[in-house]
């Protein structure tokens, strides 16, 4: 280990040190005084616009300079409005129930003990993201929200304008007399650091939550050493059962695959019921063509429809986050949950039909964080499933699985109350 | 990697694929049908109580002849009554409800979605165990009742009563029609084997629980490189307040730590508030060293207790296990928080008052997995708590905390009912 190396790996754990000091406080915070460093840090950033515009303009010039590309940029970029909508979205946390305290069961035992499951923070809550500055926000605000601390980490090419955004944060909290450290943004920009919060700084993460692209999200699950709440891509499926309303199946699948493009939800594979492949099928291979996707499918889909370009084996496992779908006749629903037991993320898969017994089979047996019926597969977030804000989208099977919000960062204890009971 | 070392790699994780395929068999099999499996496997014990004396008689004398202590040797050795207990344990479960299919919770969107949460199983559980062999019988129930597969690999001193024990766990499974591969048990005593495990066998293992000792637990949260429901130690506070009623103070006190001395719910530690020192604190030092307790004290207990040896800062992070408990005064409820904070392992703390007031305190601001008020900690248990049996009690924030019962070898999806819903 070279200096540099030490230097950072005792920065990281003083972090860990003291978010875990403060998650203590936090996790005994009432409601009232969390809700105010959230609309004081509101209040300072819309204060601060000027500051967080200079500070903006700094990571847009080095962006520039290095040659960034257009998306990128625009992603970093901010601008009165957006930054408005940073303070907005601290203000919506604010109308969200606190979940920490929630009686999620109680009841009592013949010997008269009284037992309460109550949720209670999960802890010290790691945040690592790419060049959205928002996130900075967003995220450390749900974590303060549901009593945790939260270390973040954003992506270097961001550096300046999340500094200057966790700078209001700090003030927030300062201003409702909560520890500052309740949110630390890492103040360095050595990927060291990210080593550091993946082997999980001593004990003092308790988990990572990664947002960005399948390269961070890729070394994140690998290299973490505490749990991760994470997908590493959504390859969605749509089935079209043979049962499918055709009117339904035309709207929900360009809905589906064409409303955004590049966003986890959309549909990326169209698998149809080979029994209604010319009359539902085609035309809604058509609407998708007309619609600018590309369709790349197998050789009896381009049968149907010969503008397919060929389907090779990985396009079935490819997340294109762009206007083009796989597609593939099955027969039946049997196959369509096979080809998503074989391809699928496990992150969102609909079946469009009005046969009850085939939906409710293809519900039941589809082992994906979210399976719908007869709706598009871009519902699948949290504030469309009516949770609020969400720090992401979870795969894994584990505490936490599709939208990941306030309820998700929380954990459990129980409380027993006695009268003097003891045991025989 | 030597030629032994890659054939038990190839080996486990063949297993593992099997056991990831049963899993999904399992996942949508109906509730009769997995009881069906627990009833027959039962039944099949009972038929070969004379076959299970055999084998574990094998390891008895491996374990007599390797010159293991009698209490190593009592665990081990089974009789005609403890096969009839490990046989009335599966029934037992079968009485349980399946947590399977449970809807969570359910609301209706704006636009018509309904939303459902629902509980499904977690997948494939890695079940890592000492010389127990009844861990076999229960885990593995546990696990199907739960819909999951589950891999078993018990310690290599009672590998023969295991393997008796598990054939008759596939007989059960093969007599319901479930596949034989939902329970396997690891067919070597090679330790690599368990290497194996803990590494996830290639995304095959969700979940690790270990059974067994510290020696265990502490390799197995070491190594795991997928979660773990565990708890290390259980050392656990009891806190005698200052508005404690006396009488409760001396049962409760005397019952949490002698009952059985050698579970993880038993105290390990006394807190006593220093106001009632002498009119509770005395007594209750009393009723323990009269139940044959040691006393290991601050100088002030000694004055107190003069019988009391020296406690020193090691003994308040020591889980004795044995009938010795360390004891300290302190200066109210805050200062009772603060020591358990420092020192407990988040297992299981209780605090004897009659004030409402510091019992909230109390049961709000310890960060443990289970909380109590007027109650003894041995009721530290999925049994005394009502949710049947327990495969292990974890410390963890995540996913499972406290007891682990059938409900926490669970996961959950989100199932989403449209009428041909898209998104604008």
């Amino acid at each position: 280990m070279n200096d540099m190396t030490s230097t950072v790996a005792d920065m990281m754990s003083e972090l860990g040190r003291r978010a875990r000091s403060a998650a203590r406080t936090l996790a005994n915070a009432p409601s009232a005084q969390k809700d105010k460093a959230l609309t004081e840090a509101a209040t300072t950033i819309r204060a601060s616009i000027p500051a967080i515009l200079e500070a903006n303009a700094k990571d847009v010039a080095k962006g520039e300079e290095d040659g960034m590309t257009k998306a990128f940029l625009d992603r970093l970029t901010l601008d009165e409005s957006r930054i408005e909508a940073i303070a907005a979205g601290l203000d919506a946390i604010v109308t969200l129930p606190d979940p920490v305290g929630d009686i999620m069961a109680g009841w009592d035992r013949p010997n008269g003990l009284k037992i309460e499951r109550v949720r209670t923070p999960l802890g010290v809550i790691g945040v690592i993201y790419e060049s959205r500055p928002n996130v900075t926000a967003d995220a450390g605000a749900l974590c303060l929200k549901a009593g945790n601390a939260a270390i973040l980490r954003g992506g270097s090419d961001s550096h300046h304008s999340s500094r200057a955004i966790h700078a209001c944060l700090t003030a927030g909290l300062e201003a409702a007399g909560l520890p500052a450290d309740a949110i630390q943004i890492v103040p360095t920009t050595d990927r060291a650091a990210v080593g550091e919060m993946l082997r999980g700084l001593g004990g003092n993460v308790d988990v990572i939550v990664p947002r960005g692209g399948k390269g961070l999200v890729g070394r994140v699950q690998e290299e973490a050493r505490v749990p991760v709440f994470s997908h590493l891509e959504g390859i969605c499926h749509l089935y079209i059962d043979k049962a499918a309303d055709a009117a339904k199946a035309v709207d929900i699948t360009v809905n589906a695959k064409m409303r955004r493009t590049g966003i986890c939800g959309s549909a990326e594979t169209l698998l149809i019921d080979r029994d209604v492949a010319e009359t539902i099928g085609k035309p809604v291979l058509e609407a998708l063509a007309a619609a600018g996707c590309e369709i790349r499918g197998t050789a009896d889909i381009r049968a149907l429809f010969p503008a397919a370009k060929e389907a090779r084996e990985e396009d079935w496992s490819t997340e294109y986050l762009d206007a083009i779908i796989s597609a593939k006749l099955v027969d039946g629903v049997g196959e369509a949950i096979d080809h998503i037991a074989t391809y699928s993320s496990s992150h969102t898969e609909s079946i469009l039909t009005e046969d009850a017994a085939a939906a409710e089979r293809f519900l039941n047996e589809v082992d994906s964080a979210i399976v719908m019926h007869n709706a598009s597969t871009q519902f699948a977030d949290g504030g469309e499933f009516g949770m609020g804000a969400e720090i992401g989208i979870a795969t894994g099977r584990m505490h936490a699985r599709g939208p990941v919000g306030l309820e998700q960062l929380t954990s459990f204890k129980y409380r027993v109350h006695g009268t003097g009971q003891t045991r025989p």
